[in-house]
């Protein structure tokens, strides 16, 4: 019995050492903001967002440079907060993918559309609350700015926030620059 | 030193208790085939699909009956099986939701549409691999169908499977009756 204590103990204790890196890796990751900024404001696509994000919801575009379907994802804990406050919480990421899109007929009827394979562009925003790269021309108005492209899926190609990318969400301003009518997921 | 060893070996009894109890609690789902069958049958409505499961990918039907956004959400193992083996597992749950679309005119261009919070209705398809309800008129050809209205979201409302839900899938039957190609997220 005592020696089933004694390795109790060291198990415990190894749990506890795991439970420690667990948590101290955590804590790192909240040094840099988010998993997806470097220290110098670099913004990285997150690479499995399809799978690990939640889907806020889509539009259907049907014609022009950004026509087919714009899926939107985010973390789970964006939605919780949100759900929450009504507001994006610090470190929220949004992930707007484009997809060309193919119409057919269907059963549910003539003309149906869904998202093909031909991937257009991935817009990701990131809220930073605390306005902590006061001189990058990425981040401002509460958000880091980011466009990715098909050939070169890890290189931002926006190099100003105000000139690529604010004047699309100019009609949003009000709604801290988020068309978030078009969010289901958002709602309680 | 003995004494927190004694107290380690309490612990670390007490967390094998609640891992055994965790553990169990699957061990019973699994004998239950899904936590959304019942053992006579009864399909359950995923209650927190939008922010629990991954989104497949999203129709949008322009007119008809069924008009809106369609969006299909899975479990993430489900993704997982399928990028494996290209078929979808045992036990795999489809929720497809759909939604009234709502359109306007925004700086991505003309008649851009987005789904609206009118909730139509959520249909379901649950993998069954085994052929568990052989005289179940709501299970067959390989799965559990189900049909759930805003009125009353937990009643399926479906009674016969061939009559109710068959006909629109025929043309997606050697594809195991789901139109996967809209589905991006299915893809490795």
């Amino acid at each position: 019995m005592k020696k089933w204590v004694a390795c109790s103990g060291v198990l415990v204790c190894l749990l506890s050492f795991a439970g420690w890196r667990a948590s101290h890796a955590e804590d790192t990751k909240t040094d840099q903001f988010s998993p997806y900024v470097s220290a110098d404001g670099s913004i990285e696509r997150p690479a499995n967002f399809r799978t690990e994000f939640v889907h806020m919801g889509s539009w259907f575009v049907p014609e022009g440079d950004a026509s087919g379907f714009h899926d939107v994802y985010t973390q789970q804990s964006t939605v919780e907060a949100f759900r929450e406050t009504g507001q994006f919480p610090d470190g929220a990421v949004l992930v707007k993918e484009l997809r060309a899109a193919t119409a057919g007929n269907y059963t549910t009827g003539p003309n149906v559309a869904y998202a093909n394979d031909q991937l257009k562009q991935w817009f990701v925003m990131v809220k930073d609350a605390k306005g902590r790269f006061p001189d990058h021309p990425l981040w401002g108005q509460g958000w880091g700015w980011a466009l990715f492209k098909p050939d070169a899926p890890s290189k931002n190609v926006a190099t100003n926030y105000e000139t690529d990318c604010l004047g699309c969400h100019v009609p949003a301003q009000s709604r801290d620059w988020v068309y978030s009518e078009a969010y289901p997921t958002l709602k309680k």
